[in-house]
This record gives C-alpha cells, structure tokens and sequence, in this order.
C-alpha cells in the first residue's frame, strides 16, 4: 500500500538536468481576471478593456502578466518548495505568449543547480520553471532559487553546480508579442498623457496610493493561483509559528506594488522580463502596503518604433508613504519598512 | 520632467461646460457577475438565469443595474472626487441599454455647475456622468455633486452656476429596454406571487434579513469597480483620520440594500432610475446592514401594458431591524441607525 | 395587500406528496469556477483544466460536483429550512449530468415524509431535493431531513411518515457519464500516480493540510451559493445567539475537506454519490480545518473497465491535525475536534 500524500521534494530528491511536471493544468477565465481585478484594483486598460487591447493589436484583452506569473508560480510549489525555508531569488524571467481567457497553462521546472549547504541539513535548488500555453508556447519563464530541507542529513553532499544567472534579461532577448503596435493608443482611456520618451533614467515616482490587507484577500489570491504552501493558510500551526501569524505570499506584494504603480506608470502596459525580486520583509494582514518605483534603464525595441521599454525598480514598504523613496542605505541595509525590491521591463508606447 | 502621478482635479480645476474622459474602460464579464453575487447574495432571478431573462425578452442575463451604475461611478473617482469631502448627491439617473457580458462600459462626465463655498477653501461641483457601452449607447448617467477642495484658496471664485436638477426622473423619460414583456413571467422561479398591481402607494415593506460586512468585502467589491478613494483602502493613514478606520464605499450600501430588498420586492426586476441618494451616515467593517422600503409612487408605462412601474424608497439602517421603519422624524433629522435614504424607480410585471 | 416578504415555511405548511419549486434559477459560469476555486483552493486537474476534462471524454471542464450541491441546496433554503433548527442529515444522494459553465440549474423538492416531535413545538421533514440543468437533466439530488419549527402549536400533528431512507446509494444505481473514460489518464497533470487499484479497504489517509476559515470567506462562498440562512451573515443578532457568532455553512466544510483530500485522493477525480453527511458541530471563523480519509468500500463499475468507485468517509476536524484520524470512540462519541462525518463515492481510474 503506496504512500497516498505528497511529502513534497526534499534537497537530495533534486538532481541537476531533473524536469519536474508540475500538476493541475489551469484553464484561465473571465473569472479569473474578474478576482484579480477585486484583489488588487488594477486599472491598466489594456487587461481591463478588450476593445482597448484590440486597438493595440491584441486579440482580446490579455489577463494580467503578474496573474499569469502566479499561476505558473502556485504549481510549482508543490515539488519544488513545500519543504522550502525560503524564496531566495528570481532572475531571467521574461514573457512571451499572451495568456488569454480561454487558454491553459501548465507549468514544468528543470533543476539548474543544487549546494549543500554548509549546516550539512538544507541547500539551495535553482531551477528554471516555464508556463506553457496549451500550443505549447512559452507564457512565462523565470529563474528561482530556494533553501530547501534535506530528508536525511546523512545522505552526501552532492557535486555543487550553482548556474549562472543573468543580472538582467538582455534587451534583445525580450520578447514582444507578434502585431503589438501603438497608433491610435488613447491616452485618456489609458489613463496618462506620459510616453516611453518623457521617463528619464533615476527618475522616481512615488505611487501615493496604499492598500491595506486583509486575510481574506492574500488568502483568496493564493488559492486562486492553487499556490498550496502551508504558511499562508493555516492559522492553527503558525500561531506558534516563527511570526505567529499566517505570512502573505510574496507574490500579493507584487500584484499589490504593481496596480499601485498605475498611478505614475498608466502606459506600463505589458510586461517583458523579471529581472529580480526580492521579498525583503514578510507581510502580514493589517499591514498596508505602499510603493515607488525608479527607472534603472530605457531601452528602444529592436524593429518596434512604437514602443519602448523601462527597466524599472519596484518597490513596495508596508505601513509607511514611500513620498522619500524608502530603499537601501549606504551600507546596503535596507530601510525596515521595505517588504519587496522587484526589478522588470515594461513596454510603453512612444510619442509620435 | 513632467510629474507622473494623477493628484486628482481640485475646485479650481472644474468649469462649466467642460468634458472629462474618464480612464480604463472595462469589458465586464460573467466574473463580474458571479462575484457582484458572492458580495451580495443577490437573488433576482433576471440576473442570476440567462433562461429566465430571455423568458422575458433579454437576450441573455443582464448585469445587476447596480453594479452598471458602481462601474460607471468608479471610473469617475480619478476625475471628480479624489479631492472630495463629501458627496452630497444624486438626481437625475436613468438606466438605458442593459449592460451583459461582453459589453466594454466607459464613463465621461460633462461639468454643470461649481458653486464656490463661503469659507473659500472647498466648493461644490455638480457633474453630470455617463457611462456608455462599445456601441456608444448610454448605460446609465446620472447627476452629482461633489464638495472638492481647493488646490490654492488664492484663486477668486469662479462665477456660481448651480444647475436645476429634477426632484424625480419623469415617467415619460424612463427607459423601458425595447422587447422586454412579462407574458410566461414564472413567479414561481422569480420567488413573488406579488405584481406591480399588488402594491399600494404608502405601503412599507420591512426585508427582515440583514448582512454584517468585512472589511474584505467592501474592498473586494470597491476595487472590483476600480473605485479608488483611499478612504476605503488605507487603514494606515485612516487610522489617525476622522473615524479611525476605513469608511465603506457609499455603493456598498446601495448593493446591499438592493439585494435585501429581494424579500418583498423579488419582482422588481428591473431599475430604471435613480431619483436621488443620500449616505446618511459612514458604515464601517462590522456594521450589520437592514433596510425596508416605502412605495411612494406607482406608475403605469405608456404602451407597455404588462409593465408598471413602482417609485420606491429604500432606506438601511446598521445594527437594527428594520420592523418599525426606521427614518426620519418629524423634524427631519434621520434616526441615528440610518445609513443610506435611496430614491429610484423600478419596474415589475403587471397581473394578468 | 397581501404580505410582501416570505416568512419560509412552518411544520405544518409541509404535506406528504407535495412538490415545492424553488426560486431563483441560476445560470453556472466561469465566474463561479473562479470563485470557487478561490474559495477553496481545489486542485483536481478535472475541473481546473478543460483539455484534460477533455482528454477523459467531457466535453470541457465541469463544475466541480460540490458546487452543483450547494448551487441547489441553496435554492431549497428558503423553502425548506429557513425555519429550521437543525439540519438532522443527508442520503440518497447522486449526481447525474454534469454541471457545465453556461448550464442553468434549478430545484424542486418532494416532500417525502412528516413526524412531528413529541414537544409539540417542532417536526421533522423529509425531502428530496433534485437540482436540473436547461434540459431537465438531473444534476444532482438527494435527500436531507430538518427539524422544523411550528407556526402555530395548537395545530395537531399530521400522520407520521417517515421514508425508508438507504444506507448507501448501491453500486448498481451510480451515474457515470457516458463517454467518460480514462484512456490516456496523465497522472503528472492529474497529480498522483496511485490508481483505484492501490487503495484497500480500510485504508486511512491524513491530508496533511489544512486551511482557517475567516468571516468573508465562509460569507462570500454561502451568497455564491444563494443560501440566505440568517445564521451565517447577521452578526448583530447572532452576537446573543447559542454561539455569540455566525454559524459557518455546513457546505463550506464539506468543499474545504474536498479540496484537502486532494492530497491522498488527487484521482478521485468525479463524485457519484452522496450516502450521508453529519455536520457533528458548528465551525466558526478562526477555526483550522484538517481532514483525514478512510476507503470504506471499493467497488467496479459495469461495463466501465477503466473506472473504479471508492466508498470514502471524509472526516474534518478543527484545530487539530488528523495524523492519528480523530474519529467516534467505541462508544460512538466523536472526538470533540469533529465538525464533519461525510460519506460518498467517487470514481477513479483504474490501472491498465
């Protein structure tokens, strides 16, 4: 009589050149883009309105980037971190196919590199998790790195390969849908009379707006994406836990920095690429979560004299106004209230 | 370097005549519909069964006619009232082509009139909003008026226009949607036996049942109509503010109030106008929401023998029943309980 | 002018023989898949994927079996237990057609027995409550007895009628949609590699997991639903009600161990049959929800030679972890941590 639950992965079940299926496919819906809309207020228009997307060239108005990242996020949890102890790091995400109502998506990792860590009991996994529609064209792709558990301590360390990690997604790797132009953007259903042209490098926004979070909230949009680790969800263990408290899935934070920063980045409308992200700090309900963003980069797309692209830092502080752009210090350490550092390329259209 | 973040128009910003495009249109869709159910628990069986509705002439489902007006209504927050201290009310609102799934709702407002207050820091802007569907047919417009501030006291007053805004939407400007009949109306599945023929000027209706809201909840659904006052989301600078806590979105009340009123007026399924609204007093997370009605008009509808038209008022009241119909008193000051006195015409099947 | 507002029915508004038609039809969308999966956080590949549903032979992904039971047992509230004391249990119970997006469902019920109680006070009606889709398919059905109150004492009890009510739904009476098949069954995508074959009679399985309930949570998933039972949403009475807080929906409980079981049962892919279910104590918000397995009976389906059923019993506790399987003790008291007692069937694949 086989074991029945899943014990999730631990450090020695991982080997480099390892693809894991990740199970439940997700056929995403109208449905789905509705709760997101309620979870975290988006107002871009180009997922909010589909004869604004088909202006752009889209066939139908796009479900958001980040949602169609959580949903390939929340698959992979079960193999790959359900015996983690933490997120380290993202790096080399980039987007390709829209994702749309109607299509599924599915999600397989492949193990980059595995360390021991020294303590002889956890390591670190890298992996390379991919999002695939159900033609089977990339939606998302993303690097991630975690500090998992080891079953038994006494197994060997094994050979360490640690991958080798892009800082940023090269501007000429950034994939932009087929057919996406720009005459006709209208920039008063968009919200912002601000091009790819009027944003300077350094220059930054803050987004002034707050959320607040509320159990119920992180709670639904962790489950929406089928994202099953512990922590989020069971008041019962984590009230002795480390914080005492359920812990918000670091990808709220996103979503949640992300629609704030429609105030200040309206035309940011498609994303192309995580280059990094951070969760500094944990979140937890009550708090509220504020953001600013800066433009590290501007770079023009290759054949695509409509468009332009920003990478930009994203970052979100929770119970505080980020009006002086709270980050890091001259040392590094980064200012307490700050919860998420998120670094990523977005495309705006250009003036004329 | 232009600034990038919306700061809202203030007093000063408004003149008659002007016209406001209002940001992110929105293709509403059946999610939207099963959520604006999960928040309210609404039962009328016109929008909740496509096979009912095209029993009685719709092509399919409508969207509930509230949450038409809340679309609408939160596109306009950007423009009209971020700046606002109170909203002091509606007149004049008519529903026009039934909003379904699939149709892409967008919002302009034409300024009617500003007022400036006596204490030269705040005036009064009265704005007439529309909300149009992909085939520019009017959804829903109706009339406000908003107390905004101004940015700079030093700017002299503008000359006062303040415009003639009618007590009640005359039955002849209603709009009836065309091919709508009530031959085969099921009162069985509509869940009343009782027609337009049934009720009496002057009658009072207590709904009985009551809903107590979360904070969850209100900020679903305000976020879900891209309403974004920060009254209703920020706790962190609401806590120092007039009442410590979120305030909940005004429409929250009116959806609430509107679905309690199943429970007596189950046929009434359909708004046709909003005559007027006043937020008696803020609710708040916890508050347990009642309300009753009062039939204070019956109309006939020219040519539209199986419809008939009830001018009702429905009032809700927190944390009390409703049984003695609670309102305003002689004096006409409001019992403390009461939240929201709401004005609209609603139109049901005729006997026979 | 007659009374506007329903009161629900009495005891002795129940007849032997009579037939109630329930208000409300409610057409199934998207929407609600999302939201149910939002609420609940379900993982089985069947009805979160429409090529997988597909690739066993239904036409698209179908609503999940539980949320076709709420749809209609929510419809039957206001008739049937608006009154009640007390949900005494469940039998009986099949699925027939599966629920699909864009199927409307609606519910009778049949009054299948009367006994009133030796208080005088109350009595117990039997009903059987059969949700349909547009075609007058039968979704599902199944019988539920309630303790009712009486409206008036002084009325005398009817005659005594008490149906004969099964055990269990027999092997021979179960549904399996045609076409279903599992040829091509991908246990990657589905999430488990273990078959009906691998399960025993006996066989007990923790699920690991476990989820705490908030307010809005419980609240939306019972509005979804249409069920307007006061207990749930009115905290303003409830405060100085038995508990001094809302009542949690039974059927909230019952899909929270449904989606925990999919970490032991990811293949029971199709409930067929409901044979009983006790809501052994009421949960509240704040309450963690474990829930462990037991395989009470394995039987073939003819003519299906890739289908197997498994009797299960789902047991939920709260605050509890179910690793040693609270249950009844030899005296058959539960384990004070039980709040559910469910048995039903569901299919699974076979091996080969």
């Amino acid at each position: 009589m086989a074991a029945k639950t899943q014990p999730g992965n631990f450090f020695e079940d991982f080997r480099v050149g390892q693809k894991l299926v990740h199970a439940t496919p997700r056929t995403v819906t109208e449905g789905d883009v509705a709760l997101y809309t309620a979870l975290y207020g988006s107002r871009f228009a180009v997922s909010s309105s589909s004869p604004f997307a088909m202006s752009l060239g889209f066939p139908r108005a796009p479900v958001d980037d980040i949602l169609a990242f959580h949903l390939v996020f929340g698959k992979t949890v079960a193999d790959i971190s359900l015996n983690a102890i933490a997120n380290l790091g993202y790096a080399g995400g980039r987007f390709g196919a829209p994702l749309y109502p109607g299509d599924t998506v599915r999600a397989t990792s492949d193990v980059l590199g595995v360390r021991q860590n020294k303590d002889g009991k956890t390591g670190v996994v890298y992996v390379r998790s991919t999002g695939t529609n159900q033609r089977g064209e990339m939606v998302v792709d993303y690097c991630r790195w975690v500090m998992v558990r080891k079953r038994d301590e006494s197994i060997a360390a094994p050979e360490a390969v640690v991958p080798e990690l892009p800082e940023a997604v090269d501007a000429k790797d950034l994939l932009v849908p087929a057919g996406l132009h720009t005459k006709g953007y209208d920039t008063a259903l968009a919200g912002s009379d601000q091009f790819w042209d009027d944003y300077e490098i350094g220059e930054r926004i803050d987004h002034v707006d707050a959320m607040t979070i509320e159990e119920s909230d992180h709670m639904l949009a962790t489950r929406l994406y089928q994202n099953t680790a512990k922590v989020h969800f069971n008041q019962h263990t984590e009230k002795d836990g480390r914080f005492g408290r359920r812990i918000v899935y670091g990808g709220v934070i996103i979503s949640l920095a992300r629609a704030l920063s429609f105030n200040g980045l309206a035309n940011a409308f498609k994303l192309l690429a995580i280059n990094g992200g951070r969760h500094v700090a944990p979140s937890f309900a009550g708090d509220t979560i504020y953001a600013w963003s800066e433009v590290i980069d501007k770079m023009p797309l290759a054949g695509r004299t409509g468009l332009g692209a920003l990478r930009l830092r994203t970052v979100a502080a929770k119970d505080r106004s980020c009006h002086d752009f709270p980050g890091k210090d001259a040392e590094g350490r980064y200012d307490p209230a700050v919860v998420l550092d998120f670094d990523y390329v977005a495309a705006l259209p250009r003036r004329g």
